[in-house]
């Protein structure tokens, strides 16, 4: 029988176990710098990837035996108790979901609002009774084929508004859930080619979009985050938020920075080639960091395998920025991960989860010793000591015109010899060493 | 005798000849819309890698025979007549340089503004001899080692001072040669590894070094605009301007937008993962398009191979764009393209770049038919058309709230059915069909 | 209502056609060299991608309205008068198929079978009534869940097994059509991850399972080579033909160089980081050349997209490599392409195929002009001058060993210097300079 | 003053150390598996890199501190005083070394042979001095301009001609100062444009070459293998000897492989798009493994940074590989990092080498740890059980043919079912959990 609700939740036994159904770095109340380490980590587990994906792909059918997949209100419901034992196995202390993973498929926009009331009654009940919370809510804006030209940046305003629809239903059952936060999913907001796209009519339009949502999480109350995740591309050719940054100049001009804030993926940022930390750091700095997603690529192919993280030094560096500044601001670690379609032995996915835990504690403690240690921030503090002098505060603080530093330059007959950015150095200290 | 500067300049001799040192598609008074073709292009030769380039490389040494290389003003006057020479026998009307490529390699600052000075006179006796222009010049702020880590955001406040030395000494070089815009070299402002790095100090002082650059171009009343270069990495494991939108978001964050404009490159574009046409649709929507680099990447490799362009179609679908909007706006088409080091003949460089206009001028003539044709634009105006019913513009003008939207879609029973995006057909059309 | 099959045949129209559904280039009895047009391409559709492809991926559901698709044998022999019509329409010579694409889904491997006699009938009388000849026949060992972790690779013998039934029974249906060669698609034999894979014993495995194929070819007396495409990667992380190279070490390796053949495909040969040119200049030298697929990927993403061709610059090179060894030694150019799922218009099938066929003709006609212009040749020539003189045939033949050689430099002082590549030249005369 | 030859040399502290100048996991006489650590690993650090790299780049001058570089016999030496200071002080147990790097720069053929010979004598002494010894030697054949277009396979015949003088010299220097192999670099074999490219030529002459080497090598009696370096790209567009299996493939077609094998670099690997595990297991499974470079490229850029491990996690995989096939036939793992140009403290090589032994010494113990505890060959064994029953045999040992296989599948109604492929623990196993 295919379950994941077996009584048996999955404890901590510490490093040396080799029970593969047991925690062996993550505790959750172990204090990390003085907050316990599932405060820090907030993690969830996601609805869809754990019982609503079956293995498809373009090249193959479903694997994966999921007995609560198909059409109807009685499989939505036992999809739901599957999802919900499996949290609770789990012991993590939230979860995320989208509309189309939990709803009995509808024949209309009308019967997939009462489907999400419906479903969002039983997922109600099962939060209360096992203590899981909500972290984010989503509609599924992708997967239909209405949407194969796009939601919000659709040619057509029907499905702008049918989208809409869509995204109120499930932003007001976030609120009505408790969500801390709401995600607005565009994987079809972008082009398969530019020779048939109005480029700027659809940023238009997914401004207004976003915009939209904001005014209507306003007006219901909702006090959590808009999120929308970067991501350069796939399904798309090229997709509109492209990383932080693309998104950051965005929300910036679509004057959306006040109330949207990004959910950054690891594989999302390494598809848009750069590192998971670059994206934190990029958001951090520019003040839209609002969750994580700790699904990984594979470093080999170039498209979405969205895996479980099994690295803990790709996460590491990424973790010393989230320490040195307190921790995320809203949101949690998603595992948004999806298990691969061999992986077909239901334990397959208990297992996957608990080493994807494990692997981002491992991360949190190595960045405890490195943020406690002390060594990197003290050889990034000497490495621009430079700036804290005289000549480094005249040109930070503008009191400097491009002439009289030109002038003094000359005056001083600077010749700056090249001092070492100790890059193997650095690369030991987080390694371990 | 190594030299490019054989009497005979290159002619138009039509699409029949086969002389390598004469033009096929390129008829500088051909009308393209009622426009000659050479003021849709603008088009320029890049004076360092047509003369100072010497073939060097990681794995290897300079390859090319470049006799008027090396140091002393001697051999920077020869430079400089070669430039000249091969500059009217191309008969193009625009070069570009860059302080480094032009002067005698300096020992101190003071001398760098002299030599600049010293050659300054030279060039601008050359330009008034064969009729070039300048289409902008800039500073070399990456090859010499005080600017490893960087220029404007090196951790050392005396480079910044240095760096800024250079670029008003050749901002009012270029000013005082006519110069139509200037460029910022950027090569050096990121990273190799984010763990020595103090992103957030690092970003500001690009910003405030830009804004320094702006303010002295108003002070000698240069006019045209400020150039930077989109660029995701190398010799940089990551550069800050990765492409045109993360370059916008900066220049929108320091406030810069109304000064600074961008240099599109086609390698800079692919490198970053995306089409030229993208950038230059992006810049255009964004109101940042300031010039063009026409040179090109490898579609097999992943680093700056800076090659001429070759392939026609890869640049009509940015050429469409730019005659839509009636040109660029500023700046022009700059080849700055680098031979191959294996291409050691004298002629080698001049076929190359006669091929490489021939190709650009066959990219303008098919965008002009495409234009004229109307076909495109046609199949682009009736995919969007729903939007200009009564539902698109209740949408567009924002006074559709979403929980209004959803009722009116739930009252309408919307089921929109996809429509096709005909990407076939655009690209047959693209292709010349 | 959703057709391919209209009247009106496509007809070659000329260059100045404006018509979408007509011939601008191909023109299918001209003379290229000596040769019919024809002759030279033996243009294949291809069943599967044409008439069963819904639109599917891992985001998305089908989008594609193809009535003909869904179970049971009166959908399947309307797939194949849909397929049939529109092969007819296009008027190409030759189809492809693959045997999941044409057959009634089976519940047995023995109603596999029958399903598969039967379609053969009707599949048959279509090629009797049109003229359209079989390419190639191939079975489909990748969709199915079965086939997950390998055909003839998988862990399990049982899969194995059933995977030489469906090649056994496809391989007898294609000689019975009269087919000219026999694919064996490996899209699955390779891994997701080295950790779990025994890399010898499924190397030879699949050895084991081309050598059973190899051996009942022979013995039914089918005359075709046997082909596989050579593929990097995806829908694995790594396939074990990664290109022709590792193809034929693999084959020689096995022994059947003899037998078998590769298809090269545009797209695997760009994922797998090389030219198209490069791919079948290797085939040729290594004398494994079987078959093409013309099908392409976006320079941008680095996932199998099998997009029509539209850039007939992109296959001149290697079109020029195919004349000058005087075409294909055996099976034809196969337009293995997908539509768009955006192209829901079933104008957009025919529209799609015309426009490759015609780059494809396109590419012939410029590599025409470039063999008979003979330039690129007597460049090439020239280069390797050198080795046609006593010291180049001394090396070449193997008279000189390693110290007489070194003995020789030294005494003759060798210092040879560099001599121009001409890459720019040569990349001029393929661009038609 | 810049020197790396401090009195002190690294030794072993524990993993509790901070000393970056300790060792924290090599310990070279700590038994693995029954055989001491530096047996298993037999470290060898690089000659060129160490000392010879300046740090130039082609955006770049060289940066480094090395009094020792530049013209003539004084420099020479002094380079060589540096490298065995530098060796000895990190306690590696060989080098290796390119002429190139260590001879002062000759002005002919008979001036490079005195000056390899004489610098012969000073390595001859300083290895007798401090006990290191020669992994392997090689002939630099891509640095000057003369091999631009290549050195075997250079249409000039005088440039094989020269590069076979080159090689011998080095061969034979090599097994004077008793070398256990001898490395071919082939980085110019291959091409930057196919269009001007014999590519049947030039591989035949790349044959001809190596087998001149083989035949020499057998000739002055010197035992160990002659390596070549799997590598797709960089310095050209296209190198020949792509991966393993293209460079095995090579070596049987042209009779090479009972005395040419393999050096396998970790960043060659990935920039082929393969795993390094993966071409380990190749090489293997070929029977080709010579030896090892242990330098990585960085995940996120797509060319060859060549620098120093610093995860062993990425190392491990390959590790268990090794230890399970009780070690290297030959050669030894290489460091063959280049340090950043921005490491321009002398302790930064130092440094970086530290740890860098100590990335690949903690990969080892992890795989010690995977290997003895038999879980990941278990659940390989496990899964490929199937293969040991009745009908795994007869399809093994090639019993059964195509069509009775067939018969027998049919009669069995076989019907197959997924069973878990196990990725995500493989993956916790080889994490350590």
């Amino acid at each position: 029988m295919t379950t994941f609700t077996k009584t048996d939740a999955i404890r901590f036994e510490g490093p040396d176990s080799t029970n593969t159904l047991a925690f062996k770095a993550y505790d959750k109340d172990r204090p990390v710098l003085g907050k316990p380490m599932a405060a820090w980590l907030r993690l969830a587990a996601a609805y869809g990837p754990s019982v609503a994906w079956s293995g498809k792909e373009w090249f193959g059918d479903g694997t994966l035996p999921r007995p609560w997949l198909g059409p109807g209100q009685e499989k939505a419901d036992a999809r739901c108790a599957a999802a919900f034992g499996f949290f609770a196995r789990l012991g993590v202390p939230y979860f995320t979901f989208l509309d189309h993973d939990a709803i009995a498929e509808p024949s209309s926009l009308a019967e997939h609002r009462e489907n999400l009331e419906r479903i969002a009654e039983t997922i109600a009940a099962e939060m209360q009774a096992s203590g899981v919370k909500l972290l984010w809510g989503g509609a599924n804006l992708y997967e239909h084929p209405r949407y194969a030209a796009g939601a919000a940046t659709n040619p057509d305003p029907e499905v702008f508004a049918y989208a809409a629809a869509q995204v109120r239903f499930m932003l007001e059952t976030t609120h009505r859930l408790g969500g801390e936060a709401y995600t607005v999913l565009s994987h079809r907001e972008g082009y398969d080619t530019l020779l048939n796209t109005d480029l700027k009519a659809e940023l238009d339009r997914l401004g207004r979009f976003l915009a939209m949502v904001v005014e209507h999480k306003h007006r219901i109350g909702f006090k959590g985050p808009i999120l929308i995740e970067p991501k350069p591309f796939e399904p798309l050719k090229a997709q509109y938020g492209r990383d932080v940054a693309t998104v950051f100049a965005f929300l910036q001009r679509y004057d959306l920075l006040k109330d949207v804030k990004v959910s950054v993926e690891v594989n999302n940022a390494t598809l848009a080639g750069l590192d998971f930390e670059h994206e934190i750091a990029s958001a951090q700095i520019l003040d839209v960091l609002g969750s994580i997603d700790v699904n990984r690529g594979d470093p080999r192919t170039n498209w979405n395998t969205a895996q479980f993280p099994h690295n803990a030094l790709d996460l590491t560096p990424a973790m010393v920025l989230l320490l040195e500044a307190g921790g995320l601001p809203s949101g949690g670690f998603n595992i948004d991960a999806r298990i691969r379609r061999q992986s077909v032995d239901p334990d397959d996915l208990v297992i996957a989860h608990v080493a994807a835990i494990d692997v981002v504690a491992e991360a949190l403690l190595a960045a405890e010793k490195i943020v406690a240690g002390q060594r990197l921030a003290a050889l990034k503090a000497e490495r621009y000591a430079g700036w804290k002098g005289e000549l480094g505060q005249a040109i930070a603080t503008g009191t400097l015109a491009l002439d009289a530093l030109a002038d003094l330059a000359i005056a001083r007959n600077l010749d700056p010899k090249p001092v070492s950015g100790r890059q193997e150095l650095a690369e030991a200290i987080v390694a371990g060493s």
